[in-house]
């Protein structure tokens, strides 16, 4: 284990979660990294991971197999559902979208809360996002709060007095400002993948909320974009 | 799905939750079962857990794989650690005990709701109990309660105003209150099985703490005590 600085990273292999983790390196933070493996139909976003781990010098990579797909009722998890790709996904008044995986940040947060108990790790980074995903109830900053709260009554170090921080560096921040800090930080997008249904490849569809999220975020910032698309 | 009261029922097929289980049914909540192998040493837990949630009538009963031995830690996954035979696990001024396994009933509890959440249930059961296993930080009322304040604002019901509520029966009972509860609920005790190093028949060791600590369950409870032992 190394000295200094341990933090759990979260990275999913897309856009938000990698560049967390290039904030958590910059902040000084040896980054042991978190990928999940739960039945979400793209798989291209786990290798997408695995490159951009490696590319920041995480000090190691876990993937956890899990089987929410076992408790259905998403999107991204149920595949006789179908894709959304119309409604903005950004639009609260839409209520809860419908690729919402039940209780996903919890569980994630939970397993990464694991895994930072016993590295003795001072906090956790998630890249939630309350501006442009505001559908889930699980992105808001008072969950977060919650969670941590919770986190700092579960574990050793909670009742040590040190409790484990839970970092949300993109919460109130646009997709446009996202890929901005990240290129200031040198991330090379190419190597993310935030398609919903990108191909073995990782070429993006161009047609799901999340590719059209991205692609507004890199016009706006001013930014080429270098996502790969099908066609 | 039924109709009326749905919980979901974690089970570790130990005689705490195999009580509780009793006790959800016995509420009159259609009980949805959730079991997990996690790498733990004692498989034969499993085998009894199965036999307990079909003789309960459990309306479903799954048993899902987490890989939490990675994250090493506790003698219970780490099987390089012994397993402690002479220290009783529920004196507090030993600290946190060596079977603690990091942020677990985080970790269940967030899977349950995952469930939860799909199925529309209005609770959640769990066996934790601050009386028995006072080392474990995550067995406190305070715990709890911070778990459900998180989970009210992490879900879908949470935000529609009808938050799932985490159900703790046992959390104040000693182990013989919860073993006459269990008797005068008609559980079949020799089904459960408590032994962290039981063998394939489910036979327990009768030394560790889990045995040292049912067994003077049984005794104080006054009832004679059904479990299987080695020799």
């Amino acid at each position: 284990m190394t000295s200094g600085k341990r933090a759990v990273v979260l990275l999913s292999g897309g856009l938000d979660s990698a560049t967390v983790l290039a904030m958590a390196k910059d902040q000084g933070y040896s980054c042991y990294v978190l990928s999940f493996d739960y039945g979400q139909r793209s798989l291209t976003e786990l290798n997408a991971a695995r490159s951009v781990a490696a590319e920041l010098g995480a000090v190691e990579h876990r993937v956890l197999r899990l089987h929410l797909e076992d408790f259905g009722g998403s999107a991204l998890t149920d595949h006789s559902l179908n894709m959304p790709e119309g409604a903005p996904a950004e639009d609260p008044a839409d209520g809860i979208p419908l690729t919402y995986v039940p209780a996903r940040n919890t569980v994630f947060l939970s397993l990464a809360l694991g895994w930072a108990e016993v590295l003795d790790a001072q906090a956790i980074f998630i890249g939630v996002n309350a501006v442009d995903y505001s559908g889930y109830p699980d992105c808001r900053p008072e969950f977060i709060r919650a969670f941590e709260a919770m986190a700092a009554l579960a574990t050793r170090q909670g009742v040590e007095g040190a409790p484990i921080k839970i970092v949300t560096p993109l919460i109130d921040l646009t997709k446009a400002q996202i890929i901005q800090e990240g290129v200031r930080l040198g991330l090379d997008y190419a190597k993310t993948v935030s398609c919903y249904q990108a191909d073995d490849q990782g070429r993006a569809c161009g047609r799901c909320d999340s590719c059209r999220l991205r692609a507004v975020g890199f016009q706006q910032a001013g930014i080429a974009d270098p996502t790969l698309y099908q066609s």
